[in-house]
């Protein structure tokens, strides 16, 4: 594989993307922040494989950062990105700095409405209206034919699919499964962060969703008292701080109360001074497929 | 000229547009809440001059009328619109139904920032969030190269320069001078609703206007003193309502000082029941060019 090509310029990233389209080309486009894992590269290598050309952004994008937050220290590696980037078959990656995507005077947003009300939405205030606001942003500069976005930030994807759907954007959302490392911790940049006893503590939301998937497949019908078993979970180890644990409509992000068709089961977890997610699909009982998220 | 083709649904205006585009005719977009009158005839024109194919939308916009505006009696005359869009050259004529726009579950929206907030958004809440949000709806269905709007709707231009450079979308925003009856009065599908009298009185907004042209020209530099001539100029008319006389930065509607550069007048005036608005470059004297708005 060649090394793909880096695109800093909004002008220039919308010229690249242009031409591949005129040639005839689907554009695949991978949205990410760097500081790439294997669920960004499987993201990437699927992007190659079902479009003509595949695009990556990688962009630490400071709206989607509360007060307070990480992201002075977010991870930055660029260069081991770029070459990652490269070895997964995408053709262009567009590394634009801040004030390229948010200029002096900028001053306009997307409002996600209510999708990104509860949950991330209540515990990172601001947080969505700027994912929404860049993932609009680079759509209008890429004019992807599809987009690609993980499954572990399962509220943002609920987000982006809610901006397509009602800003009638002609991308195609294509959602890839959570990866985890071999002891079930969802992988995430923000694990860079955690020292080997935070490390181990943070298998709770694993062994937490576990749980819930084990309750509903066993017939327990009430959401709430699943939320509850999540809870009790993470409570147990000391070095994690519960943030919220939920059980939720896929789609509208609603509480649910019965179990009677799939759901979404959350968690945000305190460890240390990481904060993590992680989520599953919980299929009720007699549901033959037991479908990891 | 051909009658335009009339589209109804989103997916096949899509795909109209695409296949113009691929058939390698930029596509010019005049977007309308129909009520035709030589205001958008001339900006039709322009666009089906300056492109390869040249749309319309015809779409009466529920998310930018409040509560007690005039959504529901806003003029509708369909027929005689096509036939104008026909005679001005318009390729195809986008006429959705709302809930083609809007479905069931609609809930995002752009929020345009403080741009829209003085002036038609002090007086109007929400009304530029309704404007930006189906601009930007029409922009991602159709994807024009250029789109076309009238300088009669300053702030709304505003507004939509505004989404278009702060949420990168790749068109191009023409604006076309204010057409004005002989006797001066701005065209608007609104004057369809004034009686005999009220048309007569609806005269002074042109008149306030043409006093603080010749104020600004005449070296007045104070745009307080500019405001004031324009709303004693509308007071004195007793069929009028003045809601507001502004001199504001033409780009950022802020409140401009000194008129040591050119300023934006900008008046809206309830007639009776109808609520006029117009408004008019101000070129401070010394600035050769008289531009007309």
């Amino acid at each position: 594989m060649s090394a793909p090509v880096g695109i800093l310029e909004v002008a220039a990233m919308r010229r690249w993307s242009s031409a591949a389209r005129a040639a005839g080309k689907p554009v695949g486009l991978v949205p990410t922040m760097g500081a790439l894992h294997e669920g960004h590269l499987s993201l990437m290598r699927r992007a190659r494989a079902e479009n003509g050309v595949a695009v990556a952004s990688i962009f630490v994008n400071p709206t989607q950062f509360g007060p307070g937050e990480d992201l002075e220290k977010y991870p930055r590696r660029l260069e081991e990105d770029l070459a990652l980037c490269g070895q997964a078959g995408i053709d262009a990656v567009f590394v634009p700095a801040a004030d390229e995507i948010y200029p002096k005077d900028f001053a306009l947003f997307v409002d996600p409405g209510p999708v990104a009300q509860p949950l991330e939405g209540a515990s990172r205030p601001g947080h969505f209206r700027g994912v929404a606001t860049v993932v609009a942003k680079l759509f209008n500069i890429v004019l992807p034919d599809r987009a690609y976005f993980g499954q572990k930030d399962a509220q943002q994807v609920a987000v982006i699919k809610h901006l397509v759907r009602d800003l009638n954007f002609g991308v195609e959302i294509v959602v890839g499964p959570t990866v985890r490392e071999p002891d079930g911790l969802a992988m995430s940049s923000r694990n860079a962060y955690l020292n080997p006893g935070e490390r181990q503590a943070a298998l709770c939301l694993f062994r937490a969703l576990g749980i819930a998937r084990d309750l509903a497949a066993g017939g327990e019908r009430q959401a709430t008292q699943v939320a509850a078993a999540m809870a009790e979970e993470v409570i147990q180890e000391p070095l994690a701080d519960l943030d919220y644990a939920a059980v939720v409509d896929p789609e509208t992000f609603e509480d649910m109360e019965s179990l009677d068709r799939p759901a979404l089961a959350l968690l945000a977890v305190r460890i240390g001074n990481t904060r993590l997610i992680d989520n599953l699909i919980l299929e009720p009982a007699g549901n033959r497929r037991g479908k990891r998220g």
